[in-house]
């Protein structure tokens, strides 16, 4: 199909959204369109596929026999957000997983890799990997051991494809550029061996603190995670001040990914483990009644650092955008060397009038 | 509007449904008519209201100075199922919450209170009240100090009305009877004192590990519950073997009443609060695992005394009509003096499907 068919194909189906970043039109998928999943990107003539879903698995023995015929990579999951780095005519994009233009994270690239090397002798290719690092506008929660942020690439693909290279051909490539990949523990096979080397891994891992892995078998597309016992407790506990915001299944997944890790990893949780879970979902929501009860609110401030001054106002107008829940702030924008250090003060609208009801005696029904 | 016009409209709109018990024809609202509840019930030419939800307040000082003007009662909120025992010809009956004429609490009523001597006396009344202990055919959990099964009254209405009579007044009729109460705590007022007495009181249930308390002001039909912090723990361990089976708001609404009780009754969780809440996760739903893995299913075991081997069947049939989610099957059934002891097996199949397809090696796109 063309690619004007295409576009006006997704348009007649209501999933296309026409964005603009710095002058720059763009369309974008809102929704999935067939094998065109939401996030796919259409800049000019250059179409960048949706990035898919990763398959969650929540038992190993149980998974990899089953799904896995042959050998299979293993590299590290990292607790960040998705984006795709693509090069348009000039200019280096970041784009979100929902397809929007991610101004922090544009903004940011320069200090990121040297995306300018990689792109000169690969302009057709698309770079997907995770941001990480307290320094971001987005998540909570960030993985240990890295300061502001970092980006951490995990795979490679053609503009105007969704097949992405094999992990062998990626790091070929990419080793060649000062560009940051997640690790990769290497090979292992789908044997008892196996397992038993990937269990240890995963017990090693999660000593670290490190989210989990992604296995990605040598043929076949699908690729599967499985995640660490103590992330789960991590990201109830950065989460828990949305105790009232987000789904309780959000919070319930994780106490049951945890128990089964825990389990399968051979790992004695006892009485430890249980004060870390409980502390983790009473911390959280602790420090929301008390910053509402102080201030009528319930919010989560970001600390960025950024380069262009404008990109900053357009970074608060996509985090207004993201969300009818959320409102973002700037609670303070000052210079400080090449950088803006920029405070974001994010209110989460749902907390906070479930406080205010709660609080002030309004009665439910349940 | 004569009783079979109402019927007649009820069976048009879709929520009148045909019951059958022991050869007596009734009918049971499935679901709420206008100001006939969901569980309303129609016998012969008696109409039994359902029993209306009870507005939960998640703040004292918040909800009773806006929502109570003058002097109110407290009562005890017993931790159990919701029957109305009503008498109906020669037969008395306990209605479910749904309108079903339950078979187990019906056999078991002449243990529960001499309910003859009071229908004698008031054959058109209705008598609410709370079935609790460990007994008992529906619930898990159940409060301290109770063997087998015990009924407690807490509210009496005319056959065919829906206004329940003042406390006082049930107080006066039910105490000449060997009919069990809920435990009244007498008359508290909307003041600053009054709230101060009601805390403190809330607190000592807290550590006897009572519910909560059902506040009923002297004028005006809402009644209001608040629970004690201790509650919500017990109840989310009594239920995690279900952690994969309830919806996950659940547990996460029992974690912000635990966290707003404590904090409004000024209690000090601390370190400790953490570990109870933590393992009262972690320790169910641990054991539902374990159970699947030696016997491929995720049950609970009741044990029951009934007096007639017929209603036995009956409550099968009964319990297996509630839930297409639940399988209940008769493990054991022998006599024991008057009494037949009945050990029933719940299987929970969203449960075990979900821990089948987990461990088996499914995977998840979340």
């Amino acid at each position: 199909m063309f690619l004007q068919d295409f576009l006006d194909l997704a348009r007649a189906k209501g999933v296309l959204a026409q964005e603009e970043f710095e002058g720059l039109q763009y369309h974008r998928f809102s929704d999935d369109l067939r094998r065109y999943l939401r996030g796919t990107v259409v800049l000019g003539d250059m179409l960048v596929f949706g990035y898919p879903k990763i398959a969650r698995i929540l038992s190993l023995e149980g998974g990899i026999p089953r799904h896995i015929k042959g050998p299979f990579y293993v590299e590290e999951k990292a607790d960040g957000y998705n984006v795709r780095v693509v090069k348009v005519e000039d200019r280096i994009l970041a784009l979100t997983r929902g397809g929007f233009v991610c101004p922090f994270t544009t903004d940011r690239l320069p200090d990121l890799g040297d995306f300018e090397a990689f792109f000169r002798d690969h302009p057709h290719m698309v770079i997907a990997g995770e941001v990480v690092g307290p320094g971001n506008p987005y998540n909570e929660a960030y993985p240990p051991g890295v300061e502001d942020v970092a980006f951490l690439a995990f795979d490679l693909f053609p503009v105007g494809s969704w097949r992405p290279l094999s992990p062998l051909a990626r790091y070929a490539i990419l080793e060649k550029y000062a560009i940051p990949q997640v690790r990769s523990f290497g090979q292992f096979s789908p044997t008892p061996e196996g397992l038993d080397g990937l269990k240890a891994l995963l017990r090693s891992l999660n000593r670290e603190g490190v989210e989990g892995v992604v296995i990605k078998p040598q043929g076949g597309r699908r690729r599967f995670k499985y995640v660490t016992p103590f992330i789960n407790i991590f990201d109830i506990e950065f989460s828990s001040h949305l105790l009232a915001e987000l789904p309780g299944e959000f919070f319930i997944q994780r106490v049951i990914r945890l128990a089964l890790s825990m389990a399968e990893l051979g790992l004695e949780g006892g009485e430890e483990l249980g004060r870390r879970l409980g502390a983790a979902f009473l911390r959280g929501f602790g420090s929301a009644v008390e910053e509402f009860r102080a201030r009528k609110k319930v919010t989560w401030t970001f600390f960025l650092r950024m380069r262009s001054r404008d990109r900053v106002a357009l970074l608060l107008r996509h985090l207004n955008r993201a969300s009818r829940h959320v409102r973002v702030s700037l609670v303070r924008l000052e210079r400080e060397g090449d950088y803006w250090r920029v405070v974001l003060e994010k209110r989460f609208l749902r907390s906070t009038g479930f406080l205010a009801s709660a609080l002030g005696g309004s009665f439910y029904f349940d």
